[in-house]
């Protein structure tokens, strides 16, 4: 049952992205009509053992399938795309149309391929200047500076007024790989009375402006400049205008690149073929031919700059790599920030490194990495630019949205014309009035796990961290109405039970004991009731004994 | 059974500290005859879940517990001396002198009371300037800035040479709640023939000098000089001249202060008994009265600015405190660095205070911490002053030391006299030579966890690790020789079972099937194939229909 009021407003409904940094997903609901904007996933907290990652939660799209509209993506990075194959059967039509640059569609499409038995997408292609249709949306599309080519943001014409959506994006007067800004093109739209900026805020926190791509390939430039043996540079396959930079290097030093890991090739192969990445038709050799070349004519691309385990770098540290190994004379680059949680791994990478002779740069030591988000200053001059009567921070965590909406207070905007919202909160825009409504979408996290079959949910993972904790402890019990030998314990991850003799001996004792009392009597035997016992007394007892809490499961067999 | 060469030279063997951050220990042994400088524990990593902390390993004291003249103490950070109570058993004889300042030996002796079955510690004070003789070691106390008072460094006359040892320390010429730094007093120590400088390495990779305690103390007051309602301020509870600063800045602006967490009413009451904190009579006041007063008088000092789970601002922002819930118009600040690995927790727990309507100040914002530690040009200062022979970096992850070590070599000292050296190495000292011994000692972790009964081993964490990741799934099966009933299966973490029926009949046919095939024969049923095909088959069955691993437990019953 669709269910649906009419409105003289719009509702702005942030599924991801909003009080936090990915899994950005946002509609627009204009009497019940609906467009997307982008889908995204990010990765789990630390606190998520197993799960591989989180997907927006579309429960309000149940039932309202018929009326999405379409999608529109921004960029080809996974916080904007990478929930597609998860979700995508679940608003399906027929010619649900999608919008996308080719190069986001080119990585979209990629993707599908390890999901074939999926609905073929149907994705249109868009650029800069690019203007569409859908249902009461009319949406123009400008290009916008960032780390991948072909982002795009979004001017939306809605019967309530005109909408900006930033996507993801820095000024950028001499990027690599990709035009300057254009603000002679921005300063236009500004003009067109932009009702409400969304507005990226992952960069809010952040004083002054961004660097320049240029002013990074200068400093890798001082690197290759000097380094004697082999360059082993890692950074995010996403990275494409950095991979560029580094192949353009590689190749003005006379260095032969050798790409390393499925997710660079992968990327590398479709902005080569889309011809977003340019080199010579010599310069990439595979891994075996590494050797066939002096150090100084070798660089390495790969992933892995922040530590991820099975990616390539992470296996050069650990020793793990078929055929690269560190020596004296090697130099490595860690050309990307470090992703916040993931400091100790990349310290713990880093002195591998370090330890097997290499030199290391880092971003920490000289500027060879730049976010490809907006800092406080460029942030003030969209908001100049675009003079919006509202204000609605987007893309970030909930400190970041906060600090972004200061800024623009502190730029005279009133406040209750800037808007901090979340996911999940649905955002009702008038001509004259913007707010959040009583009533929330289902906005919770969805879990991906292996194949997903019934995605992870809280229970799992609640065990996953008490099992991660103290471990846990099996009692194996028969029943048989009397003890016929002692009670089989399995534990695992809670103390190593060949040096804990006694405490097995003193808790099968003890279990013994509960089942003697409960059964002595005669009579029908409540085994939910020594169930309970069990875990009750004997979690007591080891807790007394260790201090130590493992999961305690009793087993009763009927034998 | 003693083993000892005769040496004409001095082993200086780190057994923590150096390759990380944390755990400091180390030994100086000559001719057998061993110092001991601080025992430390740290912190465990991501990956030791459940693991309360690491202490060093001292297996090379085995049989030499007769021949250590005694431990000093350079401070009273836990990093410094938290492993005493778990190692103090192994190396204790009668009379084992230890030393330390007043307030290193208040937090000692404090922390006891945890353990009162253990000896009672002989704890002899010692202070800037203070002379003591071990056997043939000669030590000199002397004052050095941190962010603890009663910082002590070392000048250890040995018969090989003198050794200076730094300690934890940071160059501050207008520090809070402690005199300046006393160069005149380094520089003649300088002038005494320094043969081996061993210095803190753990802001080795930080351009500049260190900021001092005086700055904090001027953006504090900043934000104590406008805050309209409650100051919350979290640190930590071993930063005694920050809790210093904070309790001068609020009876400067009339604020009562409520101490609130055991660790910071625990150090903040030794430190005012010893007089290194002060404060007037009135000034503290207990948690239930805090409403007794406006909310522009109250200053509320807790721990938990590294997000700690059980700490006093976790509890706040989760709204589990008992009485301090977050309101509109309360200014929270988190005075304290933020360690690598916690920043993810730290952004939750920030988010979640500004959701409740606080403002939020961070180091990030405004200088508002300060580490304890030199920067790489008070480092040279240091160097400059001590003009070692030999220079030893210690205190930091191997690539703070590396870059500590780059720093002397820039300076000029040859590479042969500067050596990186790493937990457990010996290092072997003579007057024109310092080199690393081909041998090493045991200086892996020990883990401790809960009360510690066998140490937390490798394989428990391990154990620990796989069930965190894809949960366990035991099946249980009796051993009648033929199939009675279905097996029992037991899973936790791993899918929801109750929507899993599916998923768990066919494991069950499986099951089944394996032990029909096994036993059909006939003859001597081999159960140990059994379980291995149960553990190899249904893994892989299982891992083909949901891409995860659980531990896989076979447990066979006798019936």
């Amino acid at each position: 049952m669709i269910k649906q009021k009419r409105q003289s407003n719009l509702r702005i409904i942030p599924l991801g992205g909003l009080g936090e940094v990915g899994r950005n997903m946002m509609l627009l609901d204009y009497q019940g009509r609906i467009l997307i904007i982008d889908v995204g996933f990010r990765m789990p907290e630390e606190d998520m053992p197993g799960v591989d990652f989180i997907i927006p939660n579309i429960e309000y799209l149940k039932g309202k399938e018929k009326n999405v509209l379409g999608a529109v993506f921004t960029h080809g990075h996974y916080d904007h795309i990478g929930a597609v194959p998860y979700l995508i059967e679940k608003i399906w039509h027929r010619n649900l149309p999608f919008f996308a640059s080719p190069l986001t569609r080119g990585i979209i499409l990629k993707r599908q391929d390890d999901f074939p038995q999926q609905p073929k997408l149907n994705i249109n292609l868009v650029k800069d200047g690019s203007k569409i249709k859908l249902g009461p949306f009319f949406v123009e599309f400008f290009r916008q500076n960032h780390n991948i080519p072909d982002n795009l943001g979004l001017f939306i014409e809605t019967p309530i007024g005109n909408i900006l959506h930033t996507s993801d994006f820095k000024f950028d007067q001499n990027p690599v790989n990709d035009l300057p800004t254009n603000f002679q093109k921005l300063n236009e739209i500004g003009k067109r009375k932009i009702l409400l900026l969304l507005s990226d805020s992952t960069g809010a926190e952040e004083e002054g402006h961004s660097l320049s791509e240029k002013e990074i390939s200068k400093n890798l430039e001082e690197i290759f400049k000097y380094a004697p043996g082999r360059i082993i540079a890692a950074t995010f396959a996403s990275l494409i205008n950095r991979i560029q930079q580094i192949i353009t290097l590689s190749e003005k030093y006379g260095r032969k690149v050798c790409l390393e890991g499925y997710s660079m090739k992968t990327n590398v192969g479709i902005s080569k073929t889309l011809g977003y990445i340019k080199a010579k038709r010599d310069t990439f050799i595979k891994g075996k031919e590494v050797n066939n070349y002096p150090d100084s004519k070798i660089t390495i691309l790969g992933t892995g700059a922040q530590g991820e385990a099975e990616a390539v770098l992470m296996r050069i540290a650990t020793r793990e790599h078929p055929f690269i190994k560190i020596k004296k004379g090697d130099t490595v680059i860690f050309s990307s920030s470090v992703i916040p949680g993931n400091e100790r791994t990349v310290q713990i990478m880093k002195d591998e490194i370090l330890r097997q002779g290499a030199r290391v740069f880092h971003y920490k030591m000289m500027d060879i990495h730049a976010g490809g988000h907006a800092k406080k200053e460029e942030l003030k001059e969209m908001i100049e630019i675009m003079k919006p009567k509202f204000f609605l921070p987007i893309h970030g965590q909930y400190s970041m949205l906060v600090s972004h909406a200061e800024l623009a207070k502190e730029m005279g905007w009133p406040e209750k014309n800037v808007i901090v919202a979340e996911n999940g909160d649905i955002i009702n825009l008038t001509q004259n009035r913007i707010f959040i409504e009583k009533e929330k979408v289902p906005s919770n996290y969805v879990m991906i796990d292996g194949l997903g079959i019934g995605d992870v949910g809280e229970v799992v993972l609640r065990d996953r961290q008490m099992l991660a904790k103290d471990g846990m402890f099996v009692i194996v019990v028969r029943k048989t109405g009397k003890v016929k030998g002692s009670p089989d314990i399995i534990s695992r991850g809670f103390v190593y039970l060949r040096e804990s003799k006694e405490l097995l001996r003193d808790t099968r004792k003890r279990v013994i004991g509960i089942i003697e009392k409960a059964t002595g009597a005669g009579g029908a035997v409540n085994w939910s009731y020594i169930k309970d016992e069990i875990r009750n007394k004997i979690g007591q007892f080891l807790f007394s004994r260790t201090e130590r809490r493992p999961m305690i499961l009793p087993v009763v067999i009927e034998v």
